[in-house]
């Protein structure tokens, strides 16, 4: 009896993860006994649209539930249980303690294979006046209704949003297009901190634009109000009252449960699975916010909480539970993030990370039109790469602009997936006509960009030099775009009339040259190589990156004019 | 002194691949000799831009033009010489024959490097009246300056077009929306004859809603008229009237010169080239439009037309002319093309493409929302992968939809550059927000279903069998979707009542499962062989794709209900 007795599989936790590896396993498995517990109301919803049901994009509240309990019976023959609560696993016995929230009871539920998918929490540090009503994190569908009902309780107006992350941003946007005036705080010097700092200046700037005040380099020290918040400290000493508070601080791993289990821990406290997404106990997998993650790029362990990983391990799980051994391949902690007219994306190492790692490295950026500069409507994109110094591997994209963001993020990610070369990304062979790239898309120009950096067709400065004096700095733009501003020290020879002016620079000092984008300079370097100067470097990313660079400091090094 | 003399370059033909050679020849070296010789008046302009500027998209004619002589020769120092034909090559004594047109002139220049650029011509068959006034091919911006003019003189109203390939639909897309009342006449049983039939029909569909007449299976036997063309005859006999005539018939690569010349000529009569760009003389080198191309999915020589190859050969050829040995890697055919509101691209071969190489191959098909569907303003697009069967490597795909079909092609095409597996698709790390894609990107969708047929989870059919009466086919959709047309024949069991309902099945007869897009019906296969079923099917890509196939010649299967 025992030898066919189905196979009895619990799982921890709904939401992509928990009820996609449910439905994965009955589509392995028609028999086996499927028992799905959650805490919350909701078995399935996308957390991904939460700020965009808080800002009424999304209109309907049942849009957000992609599947309810009856839905997941009905398809897929799972026992949901939601609000019930496992408070236990006992692994000698491979049973769950499970309380049943609206009575309190108590019971066990045994399994062959457990998964767990707890997900995160949300980062609460110690904060005097936390608790107090009228501050909020959003998590979930119920999350947003606290909220939505408290804005129309107490007319709120003003909201205080804490944390510029992803999540932050998209509140920010929401709130602001419903008419609230919006005070966006942020303890580190940068909004957006998984990205390198110059590459979010657009996105700030768009906050500007918009009306939100962002506060930069400030934590939060406390919340005061008599009966609800009504102001926030910062660590400065500032205050911001607001109606209404948002915390989006981040997230930490849900861990608590595993951890009892005594189920080893991994990368930042997340529980350690292998590429089975087995947990240290093989009859337990995990994944999704809760785990760590291979990180493609170098293969180590990470703790990138995504929905895109998420989904693609339900998978893996749902078969590895029923008897397969697929490997999860990994995540390249690819994301994008849409502020106003401004979309900003990235996938595998930002510059500062990769300089954390010590990996040797250098980077490239290129500026151009999201499509033919001829065709109507073409905005400006700015790629940022980061190149593995040695073998010329892209390790890292950053894309920001308006418009075709998401598809050279998920080019980029494509061929660092496939761990191709810069030299690869120049010789890719993408679809062109008029409204969507040029002949050379950016990213292939990027490609090429990078490729001269790295054969040493070209050297590049990414920075200013300190000594500015010792220098000769050339500014090779056309003289209208010189009178918008230039580099302080720069002298403007166009491009066009270098070659006639050989005589006016100083061949005893090293050479700076720049454009708007770092085309034309590289055209001028190529040149004044040709004719014999040697000291001669391109500023990477022109005045466009320089400015990017410096707009969030008070522009110490560039001149406005006109 | 010979030793050091100046390398002497002359390039033949501008536009892409002449005026980017030389530019790059000139940042390669900044003392050769670069002598660029131009029959037209125009040196480099947009020629992917001509339809939009005949339709009044881009406004002013000088945004077609990229470079000017004048431009050119300042920027890089290239002695550029339009209106001046070449008219034959000594390679033996290192000489082209040069006639300036507007004198009638010869003379001759030397070479040490010689780089031929000619492109391609309009195909003109010998058809009678071809030569009338008012029958326009365009190719240059000439072409389409006599065109308004002759709108405006003739004021004209009715249009045809006879060519559905990429440049006929951008034309009559911008003719349509001048006002014309547009005839689109196509020789071949669909319109864009490089994509699969069934993925066309969207753009068919479209091309009817807007009302232009589309007339396929007909080719042209001659234009009648008095002083100018009147009427165009077809080979059924048919007669269109028209006060213009647009011929789209494709191009075939200009190679008159290089023939004469003594150079070999590879696939399709275009120039044989090895993978350095040089021809059969090593000191002649060719590309772009009348060059054959290295195929990047089966490393075979094949001849395509594109812009995207010819901006790349440019670099490489000017970096060989000056002594470097770079290979230019190859094509993939990627190409895209927007009509009214619906987009269409593709990349690598094609489904008929492939089985005319005898490679064992399968296709996939997913539809699936452009962005996530709970936030408002998903569209549908379809993916098509074509897969070869032995590796499951992906060799092709086609995407057809509203938004976002480009991201997808470039995704693709970047995949098969990489020559990724279905499983490498469905691991890929894609950007994730509402507004830009599900969390299951369609493209990971595509590559998950390819992989269940790759490795057998699943078994499918691409179209309906002969023999209906021996198979039960089975409606899983719901019955509001049922209620708009389904296959004559089929039962309808809603995929959420089919466990309850599987004794309505008939085991005796082998089961077709279909929903509308594929997805149901795959959840539906494996409850049916979980529940022991052996001989069950699903239809590749669902209701949708078969509609596809079935609406450009009657629907004989479907019915249409409500």
């Amino acid at each position: 009896m025992e030898g066919s007795r189905s196979l009895r599989v619990v799982i921890v936790g709904g939401v992509a993860l928990g009820a996609g590896a449910a439905a994965k396993v009955r589509r392995m498995d028609e028999s086996a006994n499927i028992v799905l517990i959650e805490k919350g109301p909701h078995v399935s919803f996308a957390n991904c649209g939460l700020p965009y049901y808080l800002g009424g994009v999304i209109a309907d509240r049942n849009d957000l539930l992609l599947h309810t309990p009856a839905s997941l019976r009905a398809r897929f023959n799972i026992d949901v249980r939601t609000r019930q609560e496992v408070i236990g696993i006992d692994r000698t016995r491979k049973v769950v303690q499970v309380r049943d929230l609206p009575t309190g009871n108590m019971y066990e539920e045994p399994y062959d294979k457990l998964v767990l998918a707890l997900g995160a929490k949300p980062l609460l540090p110690p904060i005097p006046g936390l608790q107090l009503p009228g501050v909020f994190t959003v998590r979930n569908v119920p999350d947003v209704d606290a909220i939505k009902q408290w804005i129309d309780l107490y007319d709120a107006k003003r909201v205080a949003v804490i944390g510029a992350g992803f999540i932050g941003i998209e509140i920010v946007e929401n709130l602001r297009d419903l008419g609230l005036s919006v005070t966006l705080i942020e303890k580190s010097t940068q909004i957006l901190p998984p990205f390198d700092e110059e590459m979010t200046t657009r996105v700030y700037d768009e906050l500007e634009r918009m009306g939100v005040a962002t506060i930069l380099g400030d934590g939060v020290a406390a919340f005061h109000g008599e009966d609800r918040a009504q102001t926030v400290v910062l660590e400065s000493g500032k205050e911001v009252a607001a109606d209404l508070f948002i915390l989006g601080l981040g997230v930490r791993p849900d861990v608590q449960i595993a951890k009892e289990a005594g189920l080893e821990l991994g990368v930042a406290g997340a529980v350690k699975v292998n590429d089975y997404l087995q947990t240290s106990d093989p009859d337990i997998y995990s994944g999704g916010d809760m785990a760590e993650v291979k990180y493609l790029v170098d293969g180590k362990m990470r703790w990138i909480a995504l929905a895109g990983s998420a989904n693609k391990q339900a998978r893996i799980i749902g078969m590895n539970v029923c008897g397969s051994r697929v490997k999860f391949r990994g995540s390249l902690g690819t994301s994008i993030v849409k502020f106003g007219s401004v979309t900003i994306g990235m996938t595998g190492m930002s510059e500062k990370a990769t300089k954390a790692t010590g990996i040797p490295y250098f980077v490239s950026y290129v500026t151009a039109g999201h499509h033919a500069s001829y065709y109507p409507g073409a905005h400006n994109l700015t790629i940022k790469l980061v190149v593995e110094e040695s073998t010329g591997r892209i390790i890292g994209g950053q894309v920001v602009g308006r418009e075709g963001v998401d598809k050279r993020v998920d080019v980029i990610a494509t061929a660092i997936f496939g761990r191709m070369t810069v030299e690869d990304l120049a010789d890719l062979d993408l679809a062109y006509a008029p409204p969507f790239s040029a002949a050379k898309d950016p990213v292939i120009m990027a490609g090429m960009a990078a490729e001269h950096l790295y054969d040493g067709t070209v050297e590049a400065l990414n920075e200013l030099p300190k000594d500015l004096a010792k220098w000769q700095i050339v500014d090779v733009r056309r003289p209208d775009e010189v009178a918008a501003g230039m580099i302080a020290g720069a002298i403007n020879i166009p491009l066009d009339e270098l070659r006639q002016r050989l005589s006016e620079l100083d061949s005893k000092k090293p050479i700076l040259l720049y454009c708007q984008g770092g085309q034309r300079s590289y055209f001028a370097y190529q040149m004044l190589k040709g004719q014999g100067f040697s000291r001669v470097y391109n500023l990477s990313g022109g005045y466009i990156v320089q400015k990017l660079r410096e707009q969030q400091n008070g522009n110490p090094s560039l001149v406005t004019a006109g």
